[in-house]
């Protein structure tokens, strides 16, 4: 794994709200992580969507952590993990995190919803678990990892699932008093408002995480001013790349040559940047002459073939 | 896997020319077959690419595998996967096409590579092997499959390793002698004479495919005039998904809020569409409804939790 | 995947007991064919603990699959794999069917226990689901399957979580109703009454299979006069593993030398046999001659490198 | 990972011989780690053997990374990888440093065999790199490493290539000046002498690792003795295993039941301590408490389902 310049937790701590992007393989990581973002959301509904199967935990943790392991090893901002339901139960939770952050993951993201969950923006199951049994998660996230900097975000899926900010704000509490690091409040309204509700209301001392997909219009400053101290962009960038692609694939067809789409596509050689492809090729030549050096320096011969 | 409306054979001896686009992962797969495309191709570059890093066998047969598996699960058009110089040696082969074919894939392209092998279009090592020894692997790869439906297209690199057109048909000739299904015949000019000439000259049976990325303005039609049987569009699909994930990701960092991006990214519901949610939902419906009536039916009522 | 000389189905309907093995990879699913069994067992137990993780699904579906799927392409007699309890809802149970068939497995044994389960041996949760839920599950692996030869076992713990005879009997009618090919009926006592009990009270048409763990003095004679169809010896071929692995290993280090093992231990040539490795030697040799009969014949010769 | 004691530094130049066993799955490097050994040996010849297919790079770095993760998580030993002849080029050996000592692994063993290589036992290709690429791999594998407690062990096979003692010394010379930690001279003698030869003419700083395969009859003592750090007994355990369990299964088999095999096979109480099962069990029941009284303190109440 890279090293990290900027901690998660001094993301969600800096008294100015942070931003992070979907991603759903290293490439896009890379992606969020050039255009400038603080965070790498390794997105429950991005990767599935890649893998076209719905984004209800038809991906296994195996799947989905070897996503999120690869971004790690590729971009130095961090990586928090999209972990749905936490895989099962409280044990599953444990070896969840511990795998987690063995890989160099950052932190993880734990909704109160059932395992398997469904998609918060598809009508159908949105139950929510028990408050105790939640807690026990959260705790026994808490208790696995091996260091305070592996962040622990408690996603309360009230609002998803039809309930008012009184269920949210009981649910925040007892979040908080398990151990969590951080809490998302999701909503799928159109607007701000059982967001800035939450905000207004919630006398807790963790940083508030938003995700603006339904609520689009409400920009970065205004979640500042409400008090969130990280939005996530869960999955724009994967809906942009399905958006150009299908463009992209349908004009060469119609036009029958690549041509035509030229303008509007990476050049190769950003392709081979965003694969690390003059290292890989310096490091090729920088070892062939090492190997060489030695061989002339000790005069050692290369012998018949045995 | 799905069931494949067509074969890989059929498209390759049609009479006409067809088309095939690159994909990195399961949905890319399906936006090749939406978009209109005879056929996917499993691409070294976009599959490397995708996961940030460099195009030479850093990836391994299992990492590039699955992807491939992957799609060949989610498409109903056939896959090609590209195998580079075949992972090693004739063992591998052998091992690569028992995997290959029983993983629902309809064919796999090798290369007269070393391994590890290096992208055609970056300078550095393009070594060609032995002749004979890329015959022992297409004889490995022909012999290993359970139906001759499973195709083998053995890949000419000449032209990328700085040979002329003499060298190209002396590999095509013994490629053909050794089994090969088709021809792929390779070439990084700004302009298609290379293609054309091979076309003229070769005087054997096999189809031959074509990758028009530095030819780009050499269009179908002229590649099906010169003989051309398959023409691959082998990475503009991600080149065109890199420039407008990272414009969809700064423009929202740049105005703070989604909704600049909103026109041009796909809604969430061509998302789910392509994750087959509707499926998943009225298939969780439809199994609950089969359960309950069975239990009504005996009066089988749920007992104590034991 | 290898021909299977025999379908799972057969073995069940054969009129006589059929014998079964669990193993944990490739290899001991070879030995399990060596020994004359009629099918593999792909073992929860024995994997996780090949593992060092409990068997309370920590492993996911993934994990255990790539396992269940290796042993398919290794060995000619059928696969039957261990699924737990279907590792989630319909939904991942539908995925689950498709996945493993794809893979050459002939068939799943899913069992009435909530995700994620624990072992049935171990004190613990042992909690049944309601009878429609398991009934649901049922139908959704019936109905994906691709073919009526994918076998699907129900396996019936009510003995396991404390409850007796008529809920077992209540649960073979439901699951039968279902569609299930075949029924587990599971048993932790130390003799064979409950499932003696079963065997002569149940009245559907269904093969019945037994696992003799802890009754391990009832005899397959004994079993097939029950009534059983299918006798599974779960996890005994492990556990002769274990102790000579740690018998072997003490020994070296107590001795000081591998002598004082050698006549306890499979000498190198059995292990190079189950490796296939005098298929590789002389396919290597095969197709290098075969490479170098073309290009004699073309007098094809290596190029200058390019 | 879990935290290792002594580090494989620490018993390479404790003074005196240390001890390795090979394993091919968790539960076997635990079973090392129980019989008092100072290393897991993850052996190339054990893990593929263990998946039925050829020691000869069949299966990919993917597949034995793997394997070599999964021992880390769960022994306290250093965990020391065999990976053939570095999986590839040097590109590959510095992808591969990277992995492993991600994943916790301790140590790396190459040997300068060509890619793919064949197990040294095997009749058959056991040509040697020449010197100065073998070179450049040790030199990419020292750079590429995060820390100097990650060590590179560079594997003599001149003895198996048929070359003398000069080529092993000259060999020797070399990869010392390349930056290897340590030494691994390998012999198929049926005595020690090649050993011996080597040992008393190096002239060099590196700790000198042996694998007392087929010169079985000199013991640790004796290697000792002779001058030697480290010790491999790299596939017994496996060869002990594979004996009991064709005992153990054909027992059953012939007698009708497991009674006869019960006293030579582990308890099943073995099998579950070896997998934590009542760590996981205690687990559970302290998260649901935790839960419950986080609940009970807030007075909150589950809610109605949403």
């Amino acid at each position: 794994m890279m090293t990290t310049k900027r901690s998660l937790r001094a993301v969600l701590t800096a008294g100015k709200i942070g931003s992070a992007a979907g991603a759903h393989n290293a490439l896009t990581a890379r992606l969020v992580e050039q255009a400038g973002y603080d965070v790498v959301w390794a997105s429950g509904l991005e990767i599935s969507a890649s893998m076209a199967v719905p984004d209800a935990n038809i991906l296994t943790m195996t799947d989905v952590l070897a996503v999120a392991a690869s971004m790690a090893a590729k971009v130095e901002i961090p990586v928090l993990a999209d972990c749905d339901s936490g895989f099962g139960g409280t044990a599953n939770v444990v070896a969840m995190v511990k795998a987690y952050e063995a890989a160099g993951i950052q932190g993880v993201c734990i909704e109160d919803k059932t395992f398997p969950k469904l998609n918060s923006f598809v009508a159908g199951n949105q139950s929510l678990v028990p408050i105790e049994d939640f807690c026990s998660k959260i705790a026994a996230a808490v208790e696995s990892r091996g260091s305070d900097d592996f962040i622990v975000i408690a996603r309360i899926e009230a609002f998803i699932a039809g309930f008012g900010l009184d269920e949210a704000l009981i649910r925040a509490r007892a979040y908080e008093a398990a151990g969590a690091d951080a809490l998302l409040i999701h909503s799928k309204r159109g607007d701000a408002l059982e967001i800035q509700a939450f905000l207004q209301t919630y006398d807790g001392q963790l940083p508030i995480v938003v995700v603006p997909t339904t609520y689009k219009d409400t920009a970065l400053q205004e979640l500042e001013a409400m008090g969130a101290s990280l939005a996530i962009f869960a999955n724009q960038g994967l809906r942009g790349a399905i958006t150009a692609t299908l463009n992209t694939l349908r004009t060469i067809l119609r036009t029958g040559s690549a041509a035509a789409v030229d303008d509007s596509i990476a050049p190769l050689r950003d392709v081979f940047e965003l694969q690390d492809m003059a290292e890989h090729v310096n490091g090729e030549a920088h070892y062939e002459a090492i190997g060489r050096d030695i061989a002339v320096a000790l005069e050692a011969r290369q012998p018949q073939i045995g």
